[in-house]
């Protein structure tokens, strides 16, 4: 809309604040989605094959998280810099294809539509649980799903099964929604706190120099970030260091470098 | 018992079978403790200072998935070798009365008593959440901490504010009862099947060699452990080798050792 | 400089590469410095307190490869983000003079000067190992540290110990040097194929674009930044997929969004 | 020997001792295999597939340690509560002869011979990496890689290449010989140090006690690994609790128990 020109104000980009999408999207869409999917089903992750779909903030939280209940992680990317990364960071990198016949557990995680789509559904073991923790209900192809499903019935909360022709079994948790809203209580409240603490410090500062502002769209003043940062630290009892008058002087200075 | 001969037919030591206590223990109990945690509190685990009370199989499964949620897992032990092994594994072993005043979340799995003392209570921080996953409701001396109490209510399903004199409020869950079954479900399914399929077995074993038994306690046999492992694997979809005849002959024998 | 407006001619960034600092930094500089500090010392990691100075890409890699071989990992920051990222993965967050009293091993990625200074080497224990992985030989005030030392002799490759008066001694390793360089081999060939391939394509880059170019400095494009990635990829043997055409124009378009 | 009745003399089994197998085994040769395997070959482990054939206390330290230094770890196994063990741990668990074709290092540590064997290595990619850490020479067949070879030569110390007929390369490390000893420097002083004081203690128990003992194989005693523990404990500054009164009563009674 920026490059449109038809912002009609000034925006703070509060979700891309260092405070928001490091913390909010990986460690609590981590979390909660694991939640999300104990609540609902109460499975064992250690020994799964579990598949995160999408390697940004959020999907590397829940493999972060999912690796650490002990399952087996196959990671699912279009980015090649994405998939390099999560390679590098020990998990094993697939097409979805492949994905689809060897998991236990999905979960996507992309910003995009139809991640999972009819024929990978057929492909899946007997008993496979998919989820979306990523963008509304449309990561999972669960139309196609339900045209191809010969029955559809609810067995437990946020938890329904498909059967195919043939008898395999696909259980959709929370309708494809966003399963740690669907099934859990969405994030902690100690990382919404940081997010609120955002949205509050931005909208202070938008009031405060809203006049000298542009119709664009603008990243959250650092200070602010860090602000929310120093605040969260202290709350949480832990103390860090200053720079000392030396350091802050080489750090400014190119001319001292290599 | 059976060392005062006072056991009036054979035992078979269900619990201390591999299948059962490798798994049960670590695994279930691991996963259990979390999901419990995080249904009655929804607190977040990443960042938080997590104190693990007693590091034997079921302390190591919790520390593990603490751990890998994203906690600082501190560990509180009497044994030297397991407090070695903690320390080893890259946690931070600690006496408890240090543990007391730095943790964030508590939990006790010693299979002793009074582990968390009225002492420790008043040592914590303010907000300081305590669970017991061991036995019974033995391991937290709440009847210490209420003595102490100014006051106490329910806040949440399964949690309990005790505050203290001054206003440090102290919260329990599941009223000191294991927290995987009074605030979550128990064990996975995926992990009870075992200990489920080593009581049948066993049960059968006694059958059908009861009369030639003692009236002493039993070991699982080993037979039936490799079974039930064995059909285990098989349910995940997982393959693995056989030793060759080569190799078998090797195993049996010392004379070509060393 | 180009603030200043000297820069005689184009500039690419290729340390600002994301197949550079994602991957030369994080994984090779984690690895290498593990592996330096192995090399100079033999000391077991597992059990041991292992402190990260500096909690950048090159930090948190060093930070990730002590925790993975067992030590108990401590990180000192002076940036609020950053210490609450570190504090989020579950490293134990404090300021230098705590640290100093309770390392085993000390290794600075900085980028900045004197970050161990002599009062922290007085405070630490007797048989503290420090090193640096960071700039140049600047990152630990080994002048404070010679003024200080009664003695200092070398006592193995790479290995000088500073002892003082009192009697306690402290290892450096590699005069203070990247210790991944004077103790160890460097990066691994498998990281460094990624920086040459971003050096070479941005230096055909600058020879096809360059008198278009202004006298200033550029990010790699990013396109040199995914060819480079998928190539890593497809010698590693990893595939990935495409973006369906849907997924294209739904990723482009922001009418359809929300 | 011992149930053949040949033992000429009482013997104390060390190596059983918890203080040597669970720490000189898991952590000793875990952290030596990666330093052995890094200063022979310097590859980055980091994305690489790296397969631990055995899952005993030896191969579970490796498995750990590979993947924390950011290994995708595939393990092999021929006993079914171990392949468990691994599997519930996260790691991926596949046959042999699949392990061949995907891996890019290979470890083994099983105790028997031939584990890796002609058509394992044909099955290989080029410029697999293969080492033994566990029993002597015997664990790869190297004559059979040797007699299927066209050619063979030393490119690096320690590392000598198999050229196949069709010209895929395999990496052997130290001549199959224990890579640990081979390529690095043995156990870290800082687990050899618990060994010794359970060879030392242990004599000194058996020049006080040895003439009440039989000519059979006896246990470390409890005692002699709880000191050791304890002192290895001290030199670390790592301080534990003691069991109260009233928990040593309750340990010791089963009439409260249950």
């Amino acid at each position: 809309m920026e490059e449109k020109k038809v912002l009609a104000y000034p925006i703070v980009a509060v979700n891309d604040a260092d405070t928001k999408h490091f913390f909010d999207n990986r460690y609590g869409t981590g979390q909660s989605t694991i939640d999300g999917i104990l609540r609902s089903t109460n499975i064992l992750i250690a020994g799964s094959r579990f598949v995160v779909l999408g390697y940004g903030w959020c999907g590397r939280g829940v493999a972060s998280r999912a690796r650490g209940m002990g399952a087996e992680v196959l990671v699912v990317e279009v980015d090649p810099l994405r998939a390099l990364e999560a390679a590098m960071d020990g998990f094993r990198v697939v097409p979805v294809a492949e994905a689809a016949r060897e998991g236990d557990v999905f979960v996507t995680l992309t910003g995009n539509l139809k991640v999972i789509r009819a024929e990978h559904f057929e492909a899946m073991k007997d008993g496979a649980i998919v989820a979306n923790a990523g963008h509304f209900n449309v990561e999972l192809d669960l139309e196609g799903l339900a045209a191809r499903a010969a029955s559809k019935r609810t067995v437990r909360a946020s938890v329904e099964e498909y059967v195919l022709p043939g008898g395999k079994r696909i259980y959709v948790l929370g309708e494809g929604r966003l399963v740690n809203l669907a099934a859990a209580e969405g994030h902690p409240a100690g990382v919404m706190d940081m997010s609120f603490a955002d949205q509050a410090l931005s909208s202070a500062w938008i009031a405060r120099e809203g006049r000298r502002l542009e119709k664009k769209v603008y990243r959250v003043p650092h200070e602010i970030d860090r602000e929310v940062a120093a605040l969260k630290l202290a709350t949480m009892g832990i103390r860090i260091d200053r720079l000392t008058d030396e350091q802050a002087r080489y750090l400014a200075s190119w001319e001292m470098g290599t």
